[in-house]
């Protein structure tokens, strides 16, 4: 997605070989017509798909979802983070561990709010070691759905997710794939799927 | 706001007289044709006051926050919450009790993105003891804002937000007023903003 290529080149910073900050226009402030933008390119790329459902991991892939849902004309279902491990009966949930937090949490979906008959679409802002994106599949499997496939807004492309994710069958979706970052600038993949 | 509150009537669920639970459509999993509809009627009420940025906190007004953004065409924060009190000179912070989960938490937002040329409308999800509204008014004060209003989805009218709100001179609309509930059903105040 050109669009979204250009601006995190403009106003992207890098603060080191890992860690990209876009919190002035994607986290924390947010463009509001970049994000419709951004849900408007992953409903292209699902409408055939019969998608009844977005799926998201709170909080900072809940506006995507809304702009993705929006643009499908189907609900969306942000799963809520917890750090004390209750399992309930009434939620299916997964175990994450967080590599920049350094810690483990559980993410959870009411078991109202996800059947054997919905077709999922994971829509989440960065896809970089895949391990909450894979606790959402997990939780997918777990409720008998269908999972059609990840987009992630941001794809760290020198980090292990997209290679953990396809390892399972899953499609994965990136509008941004950085192939390599440093103070000198971004190096993105080009895709057929980028415009 | 009519259909919200037929919407609220039809699928929330009222489990007490104080405790509301909308999350089949407005938080946990979303309407997002409703969410859109809810940011337009913010931005309607709003419009002319040349709002340059809407605030909200983490997470269930995120979504609510993007649809008035985009309605109004400016963008949005989103305060962060964490436990930890770590207080960095980057970010303008207030305390927060939630009543709800008997437990303090501090709210957050980067100075960078609050300015004293902002004219800020914050908007969330619930209006009820209004502890985090009045918690981000505390920030929108620390970084000299002008703080044009407050816009709530769903106000419990029979808690304390509204009124300690109104005592520290900020306009209040909220979209569906509850004066009461019970399991016999939800009593609305009806309001000239409502349609």
């Amino acid at each position: 997605m050109k669009i979204l290529q250009d601006r995190i080149r403009r106003d992207g910073k890098v603060l080191s070989s890992h860690i990209l900050k876009v919190d002035s226009f994607l986290n924390h402030q947010v463009d509001p017509d970049l994000t419709m933008q951004i849900g408007q390119a992953f409903a292209d790329v699902f409408r055939e798909e019969r998608v009844t459902k977005v799926l998201t991991i709170e909080a900072s892939g809940i506006h995507f979802a809304l702009a993705t849902a929006y643009a499908l004309h189907v609900p969306f279902v942000y799963a809520k983070k917890k750090k004390a491990v209750t399992q309930s009966d009434d939620v299916y949930s997964a175990p994450v561990h967080s590599f920049t937090r350094k810690e483990d949490y559980q993410i959870s979906i009411a078991k109202s709010y996800l059947s054997s008959d919905d077709r999922i679409l994971i829509v989440d802002d960065f896809l970089a070691t895949g391990a909450a994106l894979i606790g959402l599949k997990q939780i997918v499997a777990e409720a008998g759905a269908e999972l059609l496939g990840v987009g992630a807004v941001i794809e760290k492309s020198f980090q292990e997710g997209r290679g953990l994710l396809e390892e399972a069958g899953v499609r994965v979706v990136s509008l941004a794939r950085i192939k390599a970052m440093s103070s000198e600038g971004i190096e993105f993949i080009e895709e057929e799927t980028s415009k």
